[in-house]
């Protein structure tokens, strides 16, 4: 079988914490800051990316477990189980990670960004602008993560912390 | 350095044409619908997908050239050169794309998708569901990105082809 081979372009340097799972006072990633450094011989590629409000970040989900092909989103019972391409569950056949995030600052080599979803030590694959091209109106999603959508986003005050997240009402 | 190894879930078997560059009757990806096919043993991670309105595909760029640092959006004299970071240009350090799309049918093992800017032949890795995490409202892109926006979008008329995709006005 074909492999299709890449190599680190940074690293995440300051992430999401690493939470005990029996804790149930996880923050929402968009109250962290997270910091990416790239590596010098890329550094020149971040010209520009200034001028974007928003970047699609690619990563590495290195430490995710044995791949899942069936899984239970987010281990409720009262949601059916599905398939692992139809969440973003991270123990999928290729553990990559594609994020929506803000971007905070950019002080090459480092960006800071909030809303990333990846812990300290993640290797960064590509940065990518977002742009009109990414945006959705209003897509149907299952109801299962609607409720979840809705949850979070009363949780965290979405409204407040992310007025720029979401589809239009 | 660490290298990444990805292995392909499935291919593109219908996509773009590839066009003569010298031709300017280029049509727009979302008047094409496209055709993934997705490899047996993977075919049971796509319950659950139809659920969704539209979908992430990520693919390999095989077909791109040696990589850039630097780049001028589309080759135009009139834009700024910019880190290939900035630009969704295929010849990047990792050649990875990221295309968000119109779920048509799910048939299994077939996904038919509008909107994929992708060739016949291109290796998928990766297919995640769009949800309302993905939506930025009205992020903020460069002059020249909001060009090249609005020359398609008269181009090829986003309101009646594409009335789901782009910022609210």
């Amino acid at each position: 079988m074909n492999r299709i081979v890449f190599k680190p372009i940074g690293i995440v340097e300051k992430g999401l914490p690493r939470l005990d799972k029996k804790k149930s006072n996880k923050t929402s990633r968009f109250l962290v800051e997270s910091q990416i450094r790239v590596f010098d011989e890329y550094v020149e590629g971040l010209d520009g990316l200034e001028e974007y409000s928003h970047i699609i970040v690619i990563y590495h989900l290195h430490e995710a477990g044995e791949e899942r092909v069936r899984v239970r989103p987010w281990g409720r019972e009262e949601f059916p189980e599905v398939g692992v391409f139809a969440t973003r569950f991270p123990w999928r056949p290729n553990p990559i990670g594609v994020c929506v995030v803000e971007l905070v600052e950019l002080d090459k080599p480092y960006i800071k960004v909030r809303g990333l979803d990846a812990w300290d030590g993640t290797p960064i694959i590509d940065i990518k602008p977002y742009t009109y091209h990414d945006i959705v109106r209003r897509p149907k999603i299952p109801w299962w993560a609607e409720k979840r959508w809705e949850e979070l986003s009363q949780r965290w005050n979405y409204k407040e912390i992310v007025p720029w997240l979401g589809p239009y009402e």
